[in-house]
């Protein structure tokens, strides 16, 4: 999951350029008030939408994120929350998806989305 | 910094209602190439973001984050990102902050903007 | 409508706070290349996701627009598109909204969000 | 200006890639309540980023928009707003513009930014 994913204790549960679900416990990812930090939603909206994108581009292909949007719906003090990416479109340059994060009992927490580049690895 | 902001280790530079600065390091906020994650951009947005509002907001106010967007500008692979925010409008009951993150040397990473909403504190 | 709606040849197809469908010709609201304007994908957007914000608020409260962002994921050349809004939250005072916008074949060809404020109606 | 750009009477004042500048009324372009629509703002912030997008980008390339967010900061009943466009970044296939929309009395209105794709124009 890299550093940031690792450190923020994020679970890869199912991986697919149609379907990434990722969990992430809101304790140690809180903000001062002791709420799920609106950031870490976005944390999990770019890590979804990147390996739903990477896993359509390919291993030949790199993806770099360009745009992310993300409305935060409720505040959420405890448990676990998940992020449920699907795309919105699939092209050779570009790709978008369209995040859902849900607290523990299936309410909606956030919703984003996630514009990708696709490009060519180049070898060094 | 709270919990989130802690350990991605932030550090507060300046804070007040017209500008907040807040640093933080690359190492151990990277996503799976090795790279600045794009969501820890989105964390620092958020981070300098709220804080602006807090205290524009006051004590007797809470500010609850609606709407982040994030438009990454270029990769970072070690160092420090710096990230200044600034009042677009600071209202009673909506704020909205730029916030732009930069580079070692200056250059711009990340442009942000966040929508906070301000709301009384209710007793208990 | 409103004046711009009715210049754009917006048509009201459905209405209410849990869905809203409205029509748009592609002629006339082009930009340079003769495609459809993206920004034309946006006051639709504004549009249906501000229409079910006031039918959620009721008489007695204004809504406004605080935040729209669109994902642009093909262009359109002619014919008529049609955006159906559906909320992502309901509350007091905020209101979300996914817009989804697509060409006479059903392609997507927008997909967009707008949180919206909801104030009391002050007499004057 | 385009079919929509002329409906909505923008005039084109400075064009180039490091500063576009467009001014539209407020008449005709307003939503039911009688204030400027927050779409039109949004069809300013797509105009104004494309145009300095193309003039970065040269007539061998076409631009296309990807990702438009606006943040409305206050209503306007009357007269005539201006859209002033600069680059946040300009590389070689996406280009991100911030676009700052101002009142008569030069009171910030609307921030946007735009993300477009810059792609070779292939012979037909």
């Amino acid at each position: 999951m890299g550093a940031l994913g690792d450190r923020m204790g994020m679970v890869l549960i199912e991986a697919g350029p149609q379907r990434v679900v990722i969990t992430m416990p809101v304790a140690g990812n809180t903000q001062p008030y002791g709420l799920l930090h609106g950031g870490a939603n976005a944390v999990l909206v770019e890590q979804a939408g990147s390996i739903g994108a990477a896993m359509h581009a390919g291993p030949d292909h790199l993806v770099v994120g360009l745009d992310i949007t993300c409305t935060h719906h409720r505040g959420v003090r405890d448990g676990i929350v998940t992020a449920v990416a699907e795309p919105l479109s699939l092209g050779r340059t570009v790709t978008s998806y369209e995040v859902r994060i849900t607290d523990d009992e299936g309410r909606l927490v956030c919703t984003g989305r996630l514009t990708c580049l696709i490009r060519p690895v180049t070898p060094t």
